[in-house]
């Protein structure tokens, strides 16, 4: 059985017991959803539809790429539909032979507008349009990876590697000087690497642009590697799933409040690492660095991490707020990032890839904060 | 007064007229909105309310992001907020003290659960979510330039040129062989021109793969530039602003299969051109080129072009459906991109960026079929 088929029989079987006949997945411009591509192969641009009666259907925009990427039991095009997901649905209800009063379940995502036109025309049967649905099973399911996609993961975090010794070999000797110079440095080596290229934009922020979160624009001809803070930010990618790596790269002189920035991002990393293990919870480490930084006085704007797979920013989310239930779980493959950012001093940001084991936690990245 | 105030000005009469107290605008991760942008300067991720007082208030994840590129009447960090998009709102509805019982306007984006955690949870205002509001709104005023927009895409459109030139020369003899080398080429010549980068994902698709609409991965170490079609497809990006052009390269020996294509696909090109210009209806241009290519029994599997802006595919939409209402109007900023592809002959699509002026359509680029 296919990993994909695999995958889809575990929705199947939670179709059944939810009494769902038809879920509806859709990945389009503005509206990417990954599941689809987790869940048949087909890299994006489509409508996938699994009914319970076992069967899926996948409606690609471009079929060509469908019919050599995409693992489904039928494919029909979709300008068969107009292009328009409504008469998708309609024309999917019809092959896959849905009984009238069935429910149907149709992204999470949709909004509001669409909702109520989709319950407008497709009359016969029980619209379902809800989170806690099918989207968060694909979402918890996609959280834990499998044997083939931690493999894949080993394969691509000994590329991150070997990614950051090339360019921390090339900055500290001076042959990439720019943010630009890393940036494509990293792009034709991703591909000689072997790997399908980058997975998140890449973001070179020299010591005048660290102090953004992520650099707008994400890198330009500006110097890197200077005097105080430089940020990269990078992922490689293959079969659809990326890394997320950060490096900050400090030059002397650096001053005391920086030297301090440094330190605390450093203790907060080894403090994040100390409680990852299956069990914990996500919320409890983004509360302890929290609380570590506010000792100091200092807050970082962001979340301390995520999941990485087919999306560079995915299940399962270390926020600190109070709705956060997501539990760390053997096979999840998650970013650890603390980070300060200071519009005077700029940022430093320490992030690596964490396995998720049944042992503790296997830290797959070596990105480091590299003194120059 | 500002480009930026000029623009909420439009939008602030507009609410007045629709009575409408308070606009929310929202840009985030898997929610780009780059109406956002338009209309303050913030590059991204942020919520910008707006209200009919003719007061705004942008509430950025990156406040320091925010302090350098946004204009708003006041800042305050999403953090304040928890980076709760529904805890934002309530804070603007407090901080701009819109009263009680006021029509309030979400994105119409806004997924139909989170609709109803805003009527629940902001239960004294009439929460207003629909597809033809201030979307609508904001799409139409987008889709028209104005004098600043249009100076940005003369430049942008000389530099796109020059591009064109040192790829075709590149290509020509010989020092650009792969995928991978005019996409890297591409990338570091565009800020050599005093671009901000590419605006769009750079496509360098050669022979074996030119027969996908979006080839995946968008470019790899395989040759460019051989026997059969080869595309390319990019953009160059500055202000947030993107070109959005392709070339197909044709090197002997051609099939008669493939020069039917070509010949095809660039008469479709002068067909469409012809009939660009201001009080044009987009579908009508659109059925004209589906038409001629069915005569030859061949279809194109996407639309014939769009509007190009701070989105790479923005507004008006060169759709064939009967759905289809927008007209052309001088100022408006297209690319029409009539293709056809084969699994067995390969891809061609030529694609160009065109002004609509008062007497006509000004042709801002120079792709073509090239041949090898």
């Amino acid at each position: 059985m296919s990993a994909y088929l695999k995958r889809r029989e575990k929705i199947y079987e939670w179709m059944i017991q939810e009494e769902i006949a038809l879920v509806m997945i859709e990945d389009r411009e503005g509206y990417r959803n990954s599941s689809l591509r987790w869940l048949c192969g087909q890299p994006g641009d489509a409508v996938l539809f699994l009914a319970a009666s076992k069967q899926s259907l996948l409606v690609p925009w471009d079929i060509n790429i469908g019919m050599l990427y995409a693992e489904a039991d039928a494919l029909v095009p979709y300008a068969e539909f107009g292009r328009q997901p409504v008469r998708a649905l309609k024309g999917a209800i019809e092959h896959l032979k849905i009984s009238k009063g069935s429910r149907v379940e149709i992204p999470g995502t949709t909004p509001y507008p669409r909702f109520l036109q989709y319950v407008e025309e497709v009359q016969d049967f029980d619209i379902i349009c809800r989170e806690e649905g099918v989207w968060t099973e694909l979402e918890k399911s996609r959280a834990v990876k499998d044997a083939d996609e931690i493999n894949i993961y080993r394969k691509l975090a000994a590329q991150t590697d070997e990614m950051i010794k090339l360019v921390e070999k090339n900055v500290q000797d001076g042959t990439l000087k720019s943010e630009m110079d890393i940036a494509l440095f990293i792009e034709s080596e991703s591909r000689k690497l072997g790997c399908d290229g980058t997975g998140i934009d890449i973001i070179a922020a020299g010591p005048s642009r660290s102090f953004g979160i992520h650099a707008v624009p994400p890198y330009t001809a500006e110097a890197f590697g200077g005097n105080g803070f430089s940020i990269l930010d990078f992922g490689l990618k293959y079969a659809g799933y990326t890394t997320d790596v950060t490096l900050t790269f400090a030059r002397d002189p650096i001053s005391k409040a920086q030297e301090k920035m440094l330190s605390l991002v450093e203790k907060a990393y080894k403090l994040a690492i100390s409680m990852v293990k299956g069990g914990a919870y996500a919320k409890d480490i983004a509360i302890a660095v929290d609380t570590y930084f506010a000792r100091s006085k200092k807050v970082m704007p962001h979340g301390l991490g995520h999941g990485i797979g087919l999306d560079g920013h995915e299940a399962p989310w270390f926020w600190s707020r109070a709705s956060n239930e997501w539990v760390l779980e053997p096979g999840m493959i998650i970013a650890i990032e603390p980070a300060l950012y200071d519009p005077v001093h700029g940022g430093c940001r320490l992030e690596n890839n964490i396995l998720i084991t049944d042992k503790g936690a296997e830290i797959l990245t070596d990105a480091r904060i590299i003194r120059l």
